[in-house]
């Protein structure tokens, strides 16, 4: 049997279903563009918590909650959980997702996360290891700032080419068809007949490399993971022997304003052309314009929460029938940054088609 | 195609061979009783480099580029790596593995995270989505002390609970069949007939949940894994339908000689008895009496040494035929304990057998 594809890629055996999903944002996420479209903006950056590391714990669990709630389904039906974060040692996936009691893969891709996690869901799923997984990941500007930048009290001034990191989580619950139908069934019993079916599905993914172009500036991260994108791109359309017109839309993670230009000039100069078809969820989550975010959102949060909220409603709608989702990561640490480090960027291509 | 059984385990549909396996150590795990049996004993805790993290990142290259040349093998035939470590944002594995382009899951799991790498990526070979991958983790002493307790400079006392850090890293790499075929091929041209087989088979494995009794203890690590580590084999051994006699060895990672204690403890109370074929890799690396380690080695490159020397060659010399390997974490970070939080544990078992 064999499911793998030119260098890095697989087209699943079987499509996997993205049966449902939740998404939970914080206040400034509830303020910009898509605000309406989130399953739950909460009004307290702290979630009721005492600590950020906590708020964004609760920022997992409520995530995944409602996409449990909006499955009807109990946590003893999902098999497999795959979840991850920006903070040292996964630490809002640990506490956040503990008392679930789903066996648990812990990932780390940093905000490139939630390709990782659909990507090994989806593998699983098509392997015949699992009827039904989960996948979650977080960000939350506090913490984030705490973890690798400097203390929030500071006032520190950001430069054109940060991104603001956004509070947020999104929740994936994947299956096969035996659980899609057994969704449907479900459903049919239910009053809330809101989702009548499963939201997308994905039907195969790119896995990327770590990609070092040298850069050090922690405060320009779309620099650090646009030549990431950028090859994980270009190997996707190789290994899959299609060109980006094959996409409605191409979405990368959280390139920004900045590290969009430096993708599209990246490509562009290997004559791919994907101008006409790309956005980012970064640039997408925030009104650049009125929200002082600068270049735009960023976060394992960022892309997931937009997933959720906007890209899955496009696919449902059929107003995109095919995307490339591309969740992007920058690899530093607040060590290896004081260390005089490089940040290495990695990229993640996952499939999605609408029903 | 269904390859699941019971609530959280995996009989893999067909057989995934560890090829071959690299292990590089530090100079006291070189002078503990397993000291002949690793592939390289550092004289140079540093590795030559100015950082503790350095010489982290430079553990990961050497074994995986030991392991890669015991195969014969090029980094271009390793379709994925599965990797992690102990540091923050999984700073080792991101720099000391990003130089061989081979597309990459970062996976955190603290010290069962070799578990974890070996459970996907037996999934994803099984699953027929590569033909090869790659499994590397590390710890080091002195990068784990700074991370996670205090300077080593303080030269603070360490309670005899306490376990002390294994500075090592274990790769494995991971093949099907006609990898392995492959492998004896190239081993019929080339000298070198040390290795004339694959070393082991993994034929399934059991993920685990995150388990919390609640402790806070970041210098007892023992007693906040052995439940994770309790609930993993006995899960393990419902899911499968075997007693703990099916297995020649039943090897915990990280438990040292307190959580064995416990593990033994909380098993008995569910009769289930593996007091005659239990061990732990924490207990069999170092010598208690004369290495001064207390409670025995733990760390990510605890288990993924301990297995590649030790465990690996026990199944080649069919001294052992079966073994239940069941690499143990445990889920804290420096802010977590700062805050007051428990200390979750987390634990995966993986099937091994001789050829």
């Amino acid at each position: 049997m064999v499911n793998f594809l030119g260098k890095s890629s697989s087209r699943l055996p079987e499509a996997v279903y993205i049966l449902n999903s939740g998404s939970v944002v914080g206040t400034k996420e509830g303020e910009g563009p898509l605000g309406v479209l989130f399953d739950k903006v909460s009004k307290d950056d702290m979630f009721g918590c005492k600590t950020w590391e906590d708020a964004e714990c609760s920022l997992q669990k409520e995530a995944l909650e409602m996409a449990l709630a909006k499955c009807h389904m109990s946590t003893g039906e999902i098999r497999y959980l795959f979840a991850g974060d920006l903070l040292g040692q996964s630490m809002a996936s640990s506490f956040g997702l503990a008392s679930f009691e789903i066996p648990h893969f812990g990932l780390y891709g940093a905000c490139s996360t939630c390709g990782e996690a659909l990507a090994l869901g989806a593998m699983t799923i098509a392997g015949g290891y699992a009827d039904r997984v989960a996948c979650v990941t977080s960000s939350h500007f506090a913490s984030a700032e705490k973890e690798f930048r400097f203390p929030l009290n500071y006032g520190n001034q950001r430069p054109l080419s940060a991104t603001w990191t956004v509070t947020g989580s999104g929740a994936f619950l994947l299956g096969n068809e035996k659980a899609r139908m057994a969704y449907l069934e479900k459903e049919e019993s239910v009053t809330d007949k809101s989702n009548r079916q499963a939201r997308a599905k994905i039907t195969g993914f790119t896995v990327g490399t770590m990609v070092d172009y040298g850069l050090r500036d922690s405060m320009n991260m779309g620099a650090c993971m646009a030549p990431a994108a950028a090859r994980t791109i270009a190997g996707h359309l190789q290994d899959f022997g299609v060109g980006p017109e094959h996409y409605d839309k191409i979405i990368t993670g959280d390139l920004g304003l900045v590290g969009k230009e430096i993708l599209l000039d990246l490509l562009w100069k290997q004559g791919i052309d994907i101008s006409m078809n790309h956005t980012d969820c970064g640039i997408e989550i925030f009104d650049g314009k009125t929200q002082d975010t600068h270049s735009g959102g960023s976060g394992c949060g960022c892309c997931a929460v937009t997933l959720s909220a906007y890209i899955l409603k496009q696919l449902e709608e059929k107003a995109w029938k095919r995307v490339l989702f591309v969740p992007t990561g920058a690899l530093l640490s607040k060590t290896s940054f004081n260390e005089g480090k490089t940040v290495p960027g990695i990229a993640h291509g996952i499939v999605l088609e609408s029903l």
